[in-house]
């Protein structure tokens, strides 16, 4: 496969969600880390979904980031139709904040793991991150790519605060 | 289709929530509608899904019943792939008591509906009155029997309490 | 009974609540089920409900769903007094987004059941969905549409998100 | 009427709720208060609830004290139905150790008012307590019955704590 | 005391209060029962609160309705320093809509009974129709204009939702 | 005042607190620093709980640590009466595990501050040793005993885990 | 050292939290008590945290106030790593309100306590108090200081509310 | 390195943590995947955890399992110290069944990611299964071992209940 097949795979229930999930795009993007954006509804496309975790593995992704909101079963879902690792990024809500979209994704039965990241904006970023973290694993392009993210965020953290 | 085509499905994420569901059976059974219980789980069982759910409406069911705990995607997975009524019980949990459950089934994004009912052992016997309705709108057996369910379990409520 | 006898009756707690409920009524509509609305409160007009329940087998109706907010007691009020099914809608609220709506219709007892939607308009949008999908059983008209909605909903998910 | 006709009507909404609730009687007994207790559900026993509500008054009552669990309907539908104040007393239960009865009887909406004690026996108690509280504004016995059952709760409470 | 004499005592923790306890004020006067308004705050005024507690009989207030937000310890305060009926009403706030201090005065221990309203506006004007029916318990006037009340609150609900 | 003078008060609304808040005075014992222990609740002996406070800086009490649970009031109530410090303890309790004692300690109103630790036995030791730290401030033999304890504690952690 | 050491050490996990804690700064001033701002991050600036906390208490630290969001772990790890008293202060967030942040900082195992203050700006001014009421106990100009606070406090509570 | 030497370093708060956190090592031992166990607590050992994660990727760890409860600061703290994925495992607790640990896990903000499992046993297994479907990525040995697994597991799903 060439470089910039894409090994991140970003899929989200709804068009609403990229407002969310384009952080993980950025940060990827800013990684060097290429991946791919789709929307795929666990309850409205369900064929869709099976078509793409079928093939996941084959086209050469190696993470797949799944955004979703309310009874959000995307992530789970994916990770019952492929072996790749599956990062779950719950989106806000209005029912507690979004509790109901973490608590669908974190509580998976034994079996078939979700890695869920935080609610909204934070969660997406750091769905990115770890995705790249399991990339540089076996890429020193990417783990150097995130060592030097890493170094810049401490760095960019003033020393007091400013009014 | 005979007498006996099962006309509710009651599928159920883990050999573990029979000990719920079978209040479902249990309830139908006495309301004389036959029923058929299965093994589905989202997760661990896909294609099984995939393919109770694919030839539900040929085989003459009717209602789906789905019981499932923590991430609970199971009536909602049903839900995207038949066009039957789906209703939902959440198992009973550690986690606030099945509220991930809950939450996981009813908080379903519009355009795919589950019928959800309560918690554990009351919202398995729930589920059966509710399939039991639904299928009484046409059979007028069962909407006999389920007149008589209801006048049974008022008059069974003592006037007192007793020690 | 006319083609436009309604089949489904919405009915909600407040006023208020119909700017939430109306989504049941445009869903139903779009789908050609005849439904009625109107303002019921198990708090302040217990005869109305009781009057409501008393006639609404016998003038043809299939479905109930019931709208409310807070210590949300309409549908399951409702449910205690006709032997129609009852699908309740939580509506959204101040305290943790509408949590207490949505468990006092979800956390009936064993005996009389509540199929729960989701909280606010997507619960309303399901709950219309559900009551027809339980009218399509004797309705081949109301299945087919039924199938039409549920196809186009597919095909409108878009492949890519769009910025 | 006679001095032993019922003041206080202790209901609820099943049996097993009398373990809990036969601590209001206990209390309004020690404090001289004649009391009656029924077993009268919401979901149920709809009709009954009504006619015991539409003779509340009539017959002498002044409190109702309602107890009921999960969606805990009975002390709003109670209010509904009789101006009489009404008390309402939550269960336990598992799904948050009865988060949902109380809300379902706190969270009335604008009208009809509940006056919500605290889960389980406690709130039983205070039920009692909060009942004669408001028949001593009228009656001298009661008020120096409770005077005396406070101070003596005062003097019960030991200076340091015993192994 | 003359027929102005206050018969319901307001209190609140805070200015910031008033906002939705006028709605108590505003329900009393309503139904013609003389109140006073007060901001006594149980952790920064605890004098005042004890005095105010400590008079409160003698000077013939019949209840004492209390709200306060948070970690709402007013109620549960004047209600161990005054035998009167005690009534809360739990602001919104920002931490789940106001559980807090709906459980801050809901779950008095056993002995020192608060009856709890739901939270805000509807809390406020439910804790002065409660206040309502336990005056009218000794006071036909009061218990004609809280009858009138009801019935005009029944008769304004619309029978069918308008745009 | 002699080195025996108690230097923290830790106070209980329950003798039932006990069990939980004996681990404080435990804690305090072997730290070397002199405590006493007393029932004093804020809902039953609210006079009792004034003249504690009263006295308090007087009688060379440094820390108070207050253990309750439910409408825990009793460190507010404390923080109210006193210039010193409050520290609170909420009880384990059947509602969402003490979720209640927990707010009803921490969300207090700006201007009366609670420190409040972590519910049951873990946060009556955490008490205790946030009580030594503010004394060890200005007494180098509770200093000393503090870091003793906290390298003691570090030490005894075990490197690998045993079955 | 001078009057103007620093005695408390305001900390924050990020420069967003200082619109609520610059409220522990501006108390402190108005106290008369010296203290410092700085920005240090559990998760992104762990070594600054640790240099922090080495040097706290030779620089004459006398309290830490740690604010911070989310999992917000900076109190505990500063409390982790120097033995001074480490009073936390949730920040107002998404989900449920800050709660997430709360029970992060509240919710220590036993043997390394945190203070928690309330959510946000109530709780950052009573950081702010306590650690005063802490620096009082050996300073006689800030007891007075803080007892004059308290006495104005009290003082400002208005007797009537005021439209 | 050998081919024992430990790819997954499993760490957990308390040795009581192990009776959850060993389903997790006996999972990586089926898998075929060596993996290492200590106790290394954020509050207690805050040294031995520096250490822990500035050797972690040269000693040949690939990613690091942390179990923590309540205030599980453990996985947040690692990732602040180490650029290799960090899942965490979320223990059982009494506060709402462990949501506190739960939140404290997934809600990191962004920059530092935690994948978090489910509460308990099966977030021990998920963890566990997650590790090795990042290892699986760059080891074909250990995907096989993953695919038998889930195949083996989809297998052992019975297709009817049995009582």
């Amino acid at each position: 496969m060439s470089d910039q097949t894409p090994r991140v795979g970003i899929i989200m229930g709804s068009q609403s969600d990229w407002e969310t999930m384009r952080h993980s795009a950025d940060t990827l993007e800013r990684l060097g880390v290429p991946c791919e954006s789709r929307v795929v509804s666990a309850h409205r496309t369900p064929d869709r979904l099976h078509a793409y975790c079928a093939e996941a593995r084959e086209r050469g992704l190696q993470v797949i980031i799944a955004g979703a909101g309310m009874a959000a079963a995307l992530p789970g879902s994916a990770a019952a139709m492929t072996p790749l690792p599956v990062l779950g990024v719950p989106m806000e809500g209005k029912l507690m904040g979004g509790l109901d979209a973490l608590l669908a994704m974190a509580q998976m039965p034994g079996g078939v793991p979700v890695g869920t990241l935080g609610i909204g904006r934070a969660g997406a970023v750091n769905a990115a991150l770890l995705a790249a973290a399991i990339i540089a694993l076996s890429d020193a392009g990417v783990a150097a790519a995130l060592d030097r993210f890493r170094a810049e965020q401490t760095a960019a953290v003033p020393e007091t605060p400013t009014a």
